[in-house]
């Protein structure tokens, strides 16, 4: 039988020993859309801050990483090398949880673009975060 | 007595949970060079497979926002917010260690700048990243 | 009697000297959306080669900027320092005019963010940027 | 005889309709340190305002991707495409003339990195480039 594209995205995200800690949760897969979404749950030790939920701006550029490498690779079936990303803080990451939804903006023969959008449990945008894969 | 610069961002570093999971280690501040070097041992759990000693992406990114930030807050002697990130992604990041180097390319009055170059224990470059932070 | 926003843009945009080179014209603005939009008549003297159509990537980043000012600035009413920019080129820009549709993703006290949309005659997108600007 | 690498250049840089309007003229070429020169002179069509000899952002962005390819190509010995390119505007790119100097950080197989520092004529940085290649 056939792995569905979801099952193979979440054994990928799975098998990565950084996620074991991190603990992204794979929520959606969209062919349709191109997109993945995914959940990380905040806890105190991916914070900034003793005083505050904040996560750490390295963990919400990692989640975007995460997210962005799951939509390229749901279109190609295979891990994808990034080549570069870039990362804009909008506003504290904080609250209980961060969902992440990444789309293929540009799927290419050598090189594809992914766009991920960072909200919060009260559904305001946190970062945004864009960066290429090579998918060839 | 004064706190010096070291150990001002020694501690700013000490206080933040996430970095108490990385493990981030302060080696140098030369306010001369305005730059930073930070120090980060590979550990199995930082990886992106199993099978490698590869850092995952996102704990590239982490890297160089932590480096980057400390160059910026040494200068202004308090933590200051990203803006935004680039990182490139030039070589699989693995070996023993990670060696960060952030040096502040343009100290504003608002905004300023940093690049940090990201080497391994064979003195490769594995990574630039480029941030800006607000200063002001 | 009040200038409309329309106006002051399009006034704005007619004040630079190089747009009285490069002729990029208002098409539209929606405060609603944020958004403004952008023509820009490809001319053989904008391009990349001799042979082709294809705008020069830097007429590309040019036009990001433009629009993404002009977005910016509609919302505050005064033009705005360009903090950075990334421009992601994703096919030639070819055939006979680029429209350019640039939305603030944040509008903050100090920088706002603006991302921009390049999509040639047939509709099909050939670049993105996205911009900060001090707005503050 | 063998075209040298700098005449290669001039005249890859010559052929490009835009280039014949900006004239941004070649100074160097370094092989050793994997860079190129280019000077562009300042002129008021060039620019941001009818009052002041501010470059636009757009001619600064427009500079910085000729200079990143010219680099790039150098290597290679034929155009290569721009994948993306970040831009930090850092202070008014004014006064009589702006020197660029493109440096590849990294010559890969597929994809390659050039960063590239713009100084005004007073040898102050007024805007970094970041841009990557397909070299492949």
């Amino acid at each position: 039988m056939t792995e569905s594209t979801f099952d193979f995205i979440r054994n990928n995200m799975a098998g990565t020993p950084f996620h074991q800690w991190l603990l992204p949760e794979l929520v959606a897969v969209s062919d349709e859309e191109s997109s993945v979404t995914v959940r990380l749950v905040i806890r105190p030790e991916l914070g900034n801050s003793a005083e505050r939920t904040d996560l750490h701006g390295g963990i919400v550029a990692a989640l975007i990483d995460i997210a962005g490498h799951a939509a390229a690779a749901a279109k190609v079936r295979h891990s994808v090398p990034t080549i570069d990303m870039r990362v804009d803080y909008l506003r504290p990451a904080n609250g209980t949880e961060i969902i992440a939804v990444a789309t293929v903006v540009k799927l290419g023969r050598t090189i594809s673009l992914v766009d991920t959008r960072l909200t919060n449990d009260q559904n305001k945008l946190v970062a945004v975060g864009r960066a290429s894969y090579v998918t060839g």
